[in-house]
Order: C-alpha cells, then structure tokens, then sequence
C-alpha cells in the first residue's frame, strides 16, 4: 500500500509518499507560501526534481497541486489518486483525549478542535490540513498521528505542575510533551538494536533539533519529558529558553513596560543559543563553529546548552531508577559528535562513557565505550514512516 | 563576646543574642505587627517569657523595645547595650555584589539599595532594619550576611538562563539562589561529621521547610542551587510552585484576563502544596496526614513534591559526576521521615538507600543502610548561628 504523510503548517504543506511493503519513500514534497504570493511546489521523485511555482490560495489548492505533482507523467510515481491507500496526518496537540493514533471522524475532528487553546498555533493549521485533504480526497481513509500522544503515560507526579489543580481541571494546564512519534520510533529502534524487548529497558531520548526535548521511557512509555504544556519548556533550543523561572516574565514586563504576549515572544523567538549568543546564532552548528575557534559567546551558548541536556539525563535517571541507554536523534542529535561528547562527558559515576572515535559517526551506530555500564546511541529518527507505519496499522 | 542577630522584615523583628564562647544562645525574640494596631514584642530567655504590647511605629520603636527587653532587671540578660560586641543582620539580595559577609559602610549601604530591584519585597524591609539598628547602637558595628551570598560561586552555566544576554547585562536576569547560609552551614557540619575536608567532597543539600531549595555543593562551593532569580522556582513548596513552563504565565493572563501580576501571585501564594491539594493545605505537616489517611488530594501533593526533589537529587549528581552524600535539613528536612523516605525510595541504581529505623530521628544523624554507597544525613540547621559566627569573624 502507498501511504501519503502530511505534515500542516498554517502556510505550507510537507509530504512524503512512501509504499509500505518496502518502507520506501516513492516522493517527497512541499507546498510553500500558501495564500501569498509566490506560492509554490517542489518534489523529489526518481531522483529528479520538480518545482513550481503557482497559485495556491489555500491547502485545497496545495492539494490539488500535490496530487497533479505525484500523478505527472514525467516526475510523478502514481497513475491515479486511487492508488493511495491512505493518508497520515500529524497533529501537533491531542491533549488528554488521544493517546494514540486514531482514524479520523467527526469526533475526531471535534476533539482537536477542543484542544485548539493548547495549540493556538499548530492545531488550526493541522485542522485546516486534514479538512482541505478530505476535500480532494474524500474516500480515502485519514489517520492523525499526535506529537503528544505517546506522552500520555505519563504518571501524574510528572505531568502535574505545582499550580491550583482547579487550573488542570478548568484550563487543562499540565504537562503534554512533544516529539512523541520521534522519541516512540527511537526507543522501539533503540530496543531492536540492543537486542532487548522495550519492556524490559530503561532509556532516555535526546531528541536535538531547532526544538529539542528528553525523555525517560521506562518498558516503552514516556514516564517524563521535558517539554510542557508548550515547546517552550526543558532544554535550551535554537530560540527558546527552556526552564526560567515564571518570575522572569513579570520581571521583564514590569522593567520594560512590555505585554505578556511580548515577554513570551522573547521567550520563544529571541532566547535560547541566539539569545545566549547575543543575536549572532540561532542554528548549533554556528554555535559550535564559533565555540571551536574560541568565540565567547558561542562557548557561553554551548556550555549552557550541554549542560541543562545532562542535568535531564541524571533527572530522569533517578525518576527511573537507572538507565540501560540514552539516545541521540534528530538534527543535532544524529550528526553532532561536539554537542554529544559535551553532554556526556563527566558521566563517569553514573557508568556512562563515550567512545570518542564511535561518536564521529552520523548514522545508527553504538557510540559508548566498552566500559561503559550505559549504552549509548545514534538512531536517525524518522517521523514520517512512524506516522505511515501507524496508518497503516489502522487501515 | 555577646552577637545580636537581626531579621527584619517590612513588620517585624526576629533577633537572637547568642554567647560566642560557649555559642550559647542567651535570648530570642520577635516584634510583631510594627507600624500597625496590636503590636507587641516576645522574648524568651533565662527560660523565662517576657511578653508585652505596646506602640511600635517603626523599627526604630521596635529596637528600642527590644534592648529594653535584653536589658529587663527581670526578663533582660544584658546590663546595657554596650555588652552587645556586634550586630549580624540577615538580608535577603545581595546581588553580584557580595559573595561573602561584609563589614556594612555606606557603600555596603548604596549596593543593598542597587539590589532593590531584585528582591522589591526584601531588601527594603532589610535596609530599614540595618538603618533603625545604626539609629539605636550607632556605636556597635554591624555585618550583612547574605542569603544569596553562598550561591555567588556558581559557575556560569549553571546561572545563566537560556534569555537574550543583554537581559542579564541590563536587567541582572540570572539564577542567584537563596537560603545560601542554611546550604553553606549543614555542608560544612556534614563534611565534619563524615570526617573529611568539605574540599573533598560533593553534597546535595535539601533545604525543605516552608521555602525548599536544594543545593549542589563541590568541594565546599554551591555550584547550582534549585531558586533561582527569585525564591519561586525550583522544588514545590507551601504555596509556591516551583518549576513551570513559563508559557503558563501568558495562558493564564490570556484565558482568565488577568493581569502579570496577579498571575504570578497565583504562582507564589494559591500554587505548591496549598494548589495540589484543592485548597486544602499548605503545611507538610497536613498534607502527610492526609496522605497517610488516604485523601486523594494530599495524596497527589506528596507524590508531585517528592518526585521533584528526586530530579533535582539526580539532576546535581549529573552536574557534579558524583555524590558522596546528601543532607536533609529546615522544617520539613529535618523533622520528617515521611518525606525523605518518598524522596529517597526508588534510588538504589544510584547507590543510595535508607535506612528505615535510623530515618526516624529528628535530631543529628546519619540515616542511609550500612549498604548505601551514598551517605544520608539530616543535619539541623542554624541560621542565626551561621550569621553570629560570620559576624565575630569580621569583626
């Protein structure tokens, strides 16, 4: 079967069709600049490259483009629109009410409309997503995979903050997590090449990129994570701060006459390596370049950043008791043996030791010395066949 | 010779005259209600309890109301103020600007000033203690000694928060920490009791009452500590919460328009054990009743709080490659055997285990297993002592 993955954003549409028997990616795309001008496509299909630009006035536009880009004759893969199987969604918040992936129905499309104050930015996006693919495809069944999801096993001592329990229950503040299909899809690879079932290990997952988090999965669930209620909190990120004291946000709204609106922006937009930084880098590999030759800020930055993911590692190993293996993924995670050998080094008491030769690798790969009484690993992660391979579970 | 020690806050006056030869203390007291109807003073000494109202405008009032008290032909130990050889004062900021206790002149005076931002609530109530004190004794000397003091040697990636630089450079944004001098006394009572120079050993102290901090001490130094800008983040305490994506802030102003303010007062006074338990309450002490009789509510606090000082204990073992032991001391620290056993169960991985006879005491001790790679110790503290040694030593 050929499954299409989608992946929403407010102006843009990422997909990627991959035929499931092999698992392999047939093409993959993006719709861009959707409702502006300059609107376009690009593709990637039998090694050749498509690109177009046109109107696209709304998702159903990008769709219609989309399926005009797989069913060309000369760059596309497909005949026909029937030959796909189905298609997955990501969805970005499924709040308390999907703790897996699920078909998508009214109901459905109901609870994710629910959850749109947890996600103001991503969900209508993601909705407006799966309603324009229903349009041109009515007949085709649609699975909404969820960044929270695997999440929701958490116990409540880790989803609970220390804050009103009327506000849990009224406003729905705790904890969700993010990154969930890519920190599932590490731990379950991770366990296959450990040779272990998941339910018998404890890991922890680093997933590094523009948005990083961590987190402790204990027999296969998520007993913790470090994002929030939003993708702010945990770990410092291209442009978030991660953990602040909440007093900083009524310290800078008071010093500086700004709005809470305005404060949070700076928290989002302006912090983390490019606030560190003083401006100059938002993207690790910047970060690192400059730390290697020296430059202060860009050491600053590094320091800061290595040593909050560490302070997570020993966090999650006493919330579980002990740790077989961490694992490294995503952008920086994947290809960055500098970002890796500063987070893990002085480990040693807690058993973990890198291999400074292994850790040059970028692809699946044991990385831990021989000594080491923790495994260590790179596992790419992939999302998108996650989501297939939920999708196709569920047709 | 004889040292008083001061803590003033906006209303009221707590003080100690301790002995320094025997390092007894001779009389404790406190002002209550300064500058309102219905204010008295207390003071207990040669176990006799001299309590009495009258008008206590200001602090001035309030000084001379209690050398009236220390100087008492019946309750009084003194025969006149000269007998006092120096006054410590507690004071809450101290900035960047003082890593250790000071000798207090006018530039000390124009610093605790600058710091006002920092701690709007304290500092001011601080100066005008240290200023009343000078009006009364303007002969005596007198030292500061700082809750921050302590903390001043964390390195920077551990008092950075991931925010524009330029935060911490204009504003003085950063983590500082506080109870420094309840961190610096048990560490250095613990290193004696386990008979090794504090130099050579790494300690997390836990101190847990009704503001909770914990503390990675290297080597004598704090090296990271749980508050940070202000004593709101970190562990959950009575009815602060402690960590939290600051994102919450903004989703609380926005769904209940409030203002910044007000939200942070949720944070600070509805939040911690009194938010967890619905309402119910914001002592330990209620909680553990509660939860040992089953309510749901108490239940559910004592999980989240516990579960919190877990992290942060393998948090700072990550930060320090190591532990060697851990102290347990203030309120709930010292007395409460409940707590740290839900702290300290589910850590064998990393060496550290309870015992649960010794756990019982509330007095000086060690409290691990004889199997325990890790040392335990409840270690009570002694704030004012800490703040009357300091004090002798300057002057």
């Amino acid at each position: 079967m050929n499954i299409l993955v989608i992946n929403a954003g407010s102006s843009s549409l990422k997909y990627q069709l991959i035929f499931m028997e092999t698992e392999s990616i047939l093409a993959k795309g993006l719709c861009e600049r959707i409702g502006s001008d300059g609107s376009n496509i690009e593709q990637k299909a039998k090694g050749k490259l498509y690109r177009k630009e046109l109107p696209l006035r709304d998702h159903v536009d990008a769709f219609n483009a989309l399926i005009a880009a797989l069913t060309d004759a000369e760059y596309g893969v497909l005949t026909d629109l029937s030959s796909i199987g189905a298609v997955g969604h990501r969805v970005v918040h499924g709040g308390e009410a999907f703790s897996g992936s699920v078909r998508i129905d009214g109901a459905v499309m109901r609870a994710l409309r629910d959850n749109i104050p947890l996600a103001p930015l991503h969900n209508p996006a993601n909705i407006t997503g799966i309603e324009a693919c229903m349009a041109v495809m009515p007949n085709t069944p649609m699975i909404a995979v969820f960044d929270t999801a695997f999440h929701q096993t958490m116990p409540r001592r880790a989803y609970l903050y220390g804050l009103p329990y009327e506000l849990y229950e009224r406003l729905k503040i705790r904890r969700y997590g993010f990154h969930g299909t890519s920190h599932r899809y590490v731990s379950q690879r991770a366990a296959h090449l450990i040779g272990k079932p998941v339910e018998q290990l404890k890991l922890i997952t680093c997933h590094m990129g523009n948005g990083s988090s961590i987190t402790a999965v204990d027999g296969g669930k998520s007993v913790d994570t470090s994002m929030g209620l939003t993708p702010l909190e945990g770990v410092i990120m291209g442009t978030r701060s991660g953990d602040a004291d909440p007093a900083i946000v009524q310290m800078l709204c008071n010093a500086d006459g700004i709005s809470v609106d305005d404060a949070l922006s700076i928290f989002n937009k302006k912090s983390g390596l490019l606030g560190l930084t003083g401006g100059k880098y938002s993207d690790w590999r910047d970060v690192k370049q400059g730390a290697q030759s020296g430059e202060e800020e860009a050491v600053r930055a590094a320091e800061v950043f290595a040593y909050r993911v560490k302070k997570y590692i020993g966090a999650y190993i006493a919330a579980m008791n002990g740790v077989d293996a961490i694992i490294f993924t995503a952008g920086i995670g994947e290809n960055d043996a500098y970002a890796r050998s500063l987070i893990l080094s002085g480990l040693e008491w807690l058993g973990i030791e890198l291999d400074a030769d292994r850790n040059q690798t970028r692809e699946e790969a044991f990385i831990q010395a021989d000594s080491s009484r923790v495994k260590l690993l790179v596992v790419p992660t992939n999302e998108e066949l996650a989501i297939a391979r939920d999708t196709l579970e569920l047709v």
